[in-house]
């Protein structure tokens, strides 16, 4: 038992980060780790844990050393605990990715809790349960925190950090800050929401999908081309939002919603639109406003064209060596 | 009335199109074929388009440059028509881009037919009418196809082509050809559908979003951050289907259906799923094997790292600039 009254250590002083669960999500997390500079340690109990993780190490590096190494970065800030109480002696804080399984992870947070210092942080990469379930049956509910990622974590920045009804507001910051340190985009849910954000946005994207084909409206590779050369290429840019701030000309998100809100009322996807009420237009406004931080539309449209034109020479150079 | 019998140029042999309607739109197709290398005649009735028109091309030549100019491209490649007719005359093809208003468009149609070529192609921009309402008053309906571009179409590749109960099949092959000749994406829809295919992929995402604001779920930073750090980032390389192929692991496309079936039902966003048939499942399955064209997952991970590192490191150069 580990539970001698260390203090919590401050995001940026953090050495080590225990790996909870291997496999693509919790061996991308420590890839991202190790070229941040920090030690991983990693527990899985599967047999063939360690030697797919070595492998997977051992084929990604060049793809970290390719987005840069951090300072202390290095291959071998990785160590092999031989039990989940070793794992939570020499961790600082435990990012958690045991199998979507309510009750496996209800149980391995009663567990943590009996090895893991109650002041340090655990961050669970669940995308399907909310952290109310996940704490429910744990000794010490207020230091779980959702931290999801997207795969792969070692190269997509977009984390969504939530808490639990019990989770408390110091841990929920602890963990927006840990990942901001260490280059990930955080965003700090204000609701607890199935899905989340970003994976509300694509299941609705990914249902029309579906929609689409089942009817022989379209098939896979239009919807692919579709978005790969269409849409997508903004959004990875600026957001469907600001995108659309863009559509409006001068007058910006303002001018869209006035103009074509009427538009929200056509049958252009099976999902019901809600009420354009005026208290929704002017939050979508005033949040394209602080987005676009005093840049006018015209602006935002010379600053996309340049993003698009990296993009696409770099889509093309790629494409070329592959077909 | 130029209706002299000559017969429609095969797709690579034009020479000049007509751009009728200037604004974002169709100032970008012209934009667009002037760097192919082809010739534009435009004709806009607005007292201020040409002027309009001349400092888009002036601002937007540079880009044109760096994305690469095409045989015979030159920024004099432009001309303004005094009238319809003297358009239609000179034009092998014409690209309208009237305003969204439906009987303004019947009856610009019905125009166009008194001055053009029963002979060569009419392709509408629109992206809120069906081409059968659009054709519905016209004398030569079977010519009128739909090309519906995306902002800004200079440089994002996705057209749509879709024809009207009237169009003939001929008509629809052409402008399929033409675009592809001419460095567009085009895809040939299968049905007259409300918003086509990406207009009702992302209305759906978009609508989704609107909802997310409304009820306070997320902001609109929140919103575009989770697109652009997330997965929008992956989209722009290959698209929602063959990115969740990756996410099934080896066994891509279905072990992720198979596995991930039942989340469909979850309360993820607003849209209903369509039931996950046998059928359905099989066509995602097929599409993606398709698409991968003989590449592994594992094949398909390097080269979407590959890309994604590419696009990650040209952003960030660009954030640099920015902020």
């Amino acid at each position: 038992m580990s539970k001698e009254n260390k203090n919590r250590p401050a995001p940026e002083d953090v050495k080590t980060v225990g790996i909870l669960g291997t496999g693509v999500i919790g061996g991308g997390w420590a890839l991202h780790f190790m070229r941040q500079g920090l030690n991983v340690i990693i527990f899985d109990p599967g047999e063939k844990s360690k030697s797919v993780m070595e492998d997977m190490v051992k084929t990604t590096w060049s793809t970290m050393e390719k987005l840069g190494l951090k300072n202390g970065a290095s291959i071998d800030n990785i160590e092999f605990a031989k039990s989940m109480e070793e794992m939570c002696k020499k961790a600082d804080v435990i990012q958690e990715n045991v199998p979507e399984d309510l009750e496996l992870k209800q149980n391995t947070y009663k567990e943590l809790d009996s090895f893991f210092n109650p002041e340090l942080i655990i961050l669970s990469s669940t995308s399907g349960f909310a952290m109310s379930d996940i704490q429910a049956k744990a000794d010490y509910p207020e230091r779980a925190v959702v931290g999801h990622p997207f795969n792969p974590p070692y190269l997509v920045p977009f984390v969504e950090v939530a808490g639990g009804e019990k989770t408390s507001v110091d841990a929920l910051d602890w963990a927006f800050d840990f990942y901001k340190k260490f280059e990930k985009k955080p965003v700090k849910m204000k609701k607890e929401i199935p899905g989340f954000i970003a994976n509300r946005l694509q299941e609705a994207l990914w249902r029309e999908a579906l929609h689409m084909v089942d009817s022989g409206e379209a098939t896979v590779e239009e919807i692919d081309d579709s978005i790969a050369f269409g849409p997508g290429l903004r959004w990875a840019i600026m957001g469907p939002c600001l995108t659309f701030h863009l559509a409006g000309g001068e007058g910006g998100m303002a001018h869209m919603l006035d103009h074509f809100g009427p538009a929200l009322k056509e049958p252009w996807t099976r999902l019901e639109a809600p009420e354009l009420t005026k208290d929704l237009r002017d939050k979508m406004v005033e949040g394209c406003k602080r987005e676009a931080a005093g840049r006018s539309v015209s602006d935002l449209v010379k600053e996309r064209d340049e993003c698009l034109i990296s993009i696409i020479n770099a889509l093309e150079d790629y494409r070329k060596t592959v077909s």
